[in-house]
């Protein structure tokens, strides 16, 4: 395996590997969400590229960028044992260096959901994996289906902007209790880390009342509420049912329906999602 | 010369092209200036890829879109003779396809001169000039002087987005009086065009002005206002004497100088622009 920091290096390397090449973008601190990806572009590709940068423009000025955790050393040890072909571990000033001022915008699909609550937080997403996928070109980058609107935005991102990379989706990987993994997790504290699988009981709820009939977003929100206002540590930031690729909000389920979540536990924004009709 | 108006096709074909491919992208109507992009497109390169595409997302509410002259057959066989590999002429309804919400930003370098007269101009040239990127991955891509601002975008949006082609910049194409070549040139009535020339005469001007130790903007912008109010069918939008990478206005000019200028001719916006201290 070998790491590369510097943007000449990777693309020096790049010109040498073996195609197809598969490539797991990611913040680091990783954790068996992310293993799942590289092994899936292990398995389907001749290179697996993962990239470790804690992104600094998709955090808005009150967000978490500082406090985000890192483990580079222990996640280079988790990438060689899965078999990493190239780790890129790019410097912040190389990915924006002074005078940057160039962003990848997508509309619509990022109005609702964590855009709503995230302001610039997709333009920065974007704009760094059109930056990654122009410096690895990979053949196929792999994403979780956990960060749902994410999934939307960079497939519309990539089909809008002809790039000829293919986003492959995996499924949400979960601890034994239904929490939906994630770096963020490390922040709960033990009573919060017992209270955080309510936002998976609330969705199990939702798929419950679908599966037995209903159809009406409003109500399967108000039960999915229900039930979490009734643990103490969670306040509820918005619970959606939406079109899975326009994503907005549905006002009757006929077809496929995104039901998903965001949930402060105590001062962690969680969020998770299934799919209706799939 | 191959014709290709779809994009599955000149995909397909993309992959059995000589390296390197240099490309031209145009909205037809073509002219000296552009055939001086493609000449230097097939020197540099095995394949020449010319494309023709009348972007409608770089045309404000209020501009020439319906207008803008067109002629693709005489633009084919001006090709043809040029010994263009790969003519692209793309519909725009599979370039902006329902649904399209993505869009490259370029912010700074857009704010003053042509951006600040056409709001969404530059939106428009970057997204589709990465679109065509992505499409034709050219190693190089060819754009005229004349367009001084684009230039600066496009530098601009490849090195912010590490996109992989080169940018090569040729010089300002002219008519015998000094008229800078411009498909939109063909909007002009005798007189107009018997006034037009004067955009020219005033950058020589500010030329002379710089020449003779003038390196006061203001100044040189005041003695090439003056010229061009001589002229009764011209009126001036802006004169500029600005840092030719940030576009910033200059108080007194010390290294290179662009003096760019937008001037009215009748109903006709038309551009120029010179480089002081090359």
């Amino acid at each position: 395996m070998e790491v590369i920091e510097g943007i000449a290096d990777l693309k020096r390397e790049r010109r040498h590997l073996k195609e197809p090449v598969g490539f797991v973008p990611t913040m680091g601190y990783l954790h068996e969400g992310h293993m799942s990806l590289v092994r899936r572009a292990k398995k389907e590709n001749s290179t697996a590229i993962v990239s470790i940068f804690v992104n600094p423009t998709q955090f808005g000025p009150k967000e978490d960028l500082d406090k985000y955790p890192r483990d580079v050393p222990r996640d280079l040890e988790m990438l060689e044992k899965a078999g990493a072909e190239i780790v890129f571990t790019p410097m912040a000033q190389e990915i924006y260096p002074e005078g940057f001022c160039t962003w990848v915008d997508v509309e619509k699909v990022t109005e609702n959901l964590e855009g709503a609550h995230r302001p610039g937080h997709f333009r920065g997403v974007a704009t760094v994996v059109a930056k990654l996928f122009n410096l690895v070109e990979p053949t196929r980058a792999y994403f979780g289906q956990k960060d749902a609107q994410q999934v939307v935005v960079i497939k519309r991102m990539v089909g809008d902007l002809n790039m000829g990379t293919s986003i492959v989706v995996c499924p949400t990987i979960r601890e034994w209790d239904g929490l939906a993994m994630s770096s963020r997790n490390s922040y709960l504290s033990i009573q919060e880390r017992r209270a955080a699988p309510v936002l998976y009981r609330s969705l199990l709820l939702g798929r419950k009342l679908w599966e037995q009939g209903e159809r009406n977003p409003d109500d399967i929100r108000k039960e999915m509420a229900g039930l979490i206002e009734k643990e103490p540590l969670a306040s509820v930031s918005y619970i959606s049912v939406a079109d899975p690729e326009t994503l907005a909000e549905i006002d009757t389920i006929k077809g496929k329906a995104l039901v998903s979540l965001a949930v402060n536990i105590g001062k962690t924004r969680l969020i998770d999602n299934i799919t209706l009709g799939e």
